[in-house]
């Protein structure tokens, strides 16, 4: 697939203006998952992050533009994307913090692996809709199955150090394959963010994360509402995606168990 | 174990007095968690609803208490329990709608099944210890490993009518068990309602519920906080507690999705 022509490109803010970011018109675009999956991911300075299925590099820059000293590797199969994500490095001066690779997440280039960090916002169909969309990208940015999911993160898995933690961003109805795609995997730790779309609604996603090699118990945390009664960000929502905070709900409760 | 002595029981209230409960001093005692697990049963009147290992009734009373034109069969395995069990039916003038049966879950009574509704508080270790408690009625009301909680969730699912509903409380931090033990099990529509201690901790309990022969997808519930800042109950919770009101995160709200 040919790098998209400028015609078909747009050039949009994340993070309030911290973060420019070059996407297809059309197609799978970043929406607010990329962003709140940045922000969930705890890297301290010096740590090594892969973002798996990293796309034009939304989260990766998020990601970056929040913990100047960590450095990002990302994995994308579509070479449209990926050169993409190169023109965003360089837009986003972040050229030496954020190497893009094609490659396959099944089968990743050698020598990936070992990372404090894993996180991904794995492919998936749209919400409410058994159908794949008819752009090209969009379809392979959205569609894979159940057996694709489990694969998905036990692929993301495999590629973290011992220790090192995985976070992923997907629809809250996919939450039982998250949770069953971790069992045997030798990993703990889990925690379950639900992002609920307003209060009193089901959540539509969930940021769920697991270390490898460790064996606490799973965590079902406060959950973040995104929207208040009029449709506007609740001031804890602005904060993430326009402030550039971190996403943590047990922070400053000094309890975190 | 014969029945206790009437020295080592105590009379207690649930629901704002609605229920009467007798119990045993020592020993597991009914708090919260029964009283909402039948919150959560949205038992229509004529539905046969079944508390497996109901203990002395408490989850059984309530539920009676909301839904007077319910019916409920208790099943458990100790007959000191049990036999507590008809005395509370008794006391609250409910024996011919509350039938308690001596039996395993492994291995209920002939011609007990078909239930519109399955309600179980399972056993489990106490929260933050993994030894048994010294008591023996404490430890058998607590002590199970993950095999067993999967093989408690399995007898419960055996017990449903086709599209019965399977509704149980359990510690939060065995969601992934609670979810990998419905796989798998012909169930769906699943729903987990996180109850958090205070606004802004790791839930301390969930109730999970799903349907037999149903597909419908997962859903992540918005939860119910239990205490405000001062300790004291929520209005929401003491709605449920006290009021003796159906807990249901999504009604009023014309959108059950």
């Amino acid at each position: 697939m040919p790098i998209p022509s400028p015609e078909s490109v747009t050039e949009d803010c994340l993070l309030g203006g911290r973060v420019r970011l070059i996407q297809p018109r059309d197609g799978y675009r970043a929406a607010i998952d990329p962003v709140l999956l940045a922000a969930a991911v705890p890297a301290r300075p010096g740590e090594r992050v892969l973002d798996l299925g990293c796309g034009v590099g939304a989260a990766a820059l998020c990601l970056l533009a929040r913990c100047p000293e960590a450095v990002v590797d990302g994995l994308e199969v579509q070479p449209s994307l990926a050169g993409l994500g190169e023109r965003n490095a360089a837009l986003n001066a972040v050229e030496e913090r954020f190497a893009v690779h094609r490659g396959d997440a099944a089968a990743p280039p050698a020598g990936l692996g070992g990372f404090d960090h894993v996180m991904t916002n794995p492919p998936f169909f749209e919400a409410g809709s058994g159908t794949p969309a008819a752009n090209a990208s969009r379809a392979m940015a959205h569609a894979e199955g159940e057996l694709d999911l489990v694969g998905w993160i036990k692929a993301a898995v495999k590629m973290l150090r011992p220790k090192g933690r995985l976070t992923l961003i997907h629809r809250a109805e996919r939450l039982g394959d998250i949770l069953a795609a971790l069992r045997g995997r030798g990993v703990g730790d889990v925690t379950v963010l639900p992002l609920w779309p307003k209060a009193g609604r089901a959540a539509g996603r969930v940021i769920v994360s697991a270390r490898q090699g460790v064996r606490s118990p799973l965590r079902l945390l406060p959950g973040l509402v995104l929207h208040g009664t009029g449709g506007e960000y609740t001031p804890q929502a602005e904060a993430v995606l326009r402030g550039g905070a971190a996403l943590d709900p047990l922070a400053g409760l000094g309890d975190k168990s």
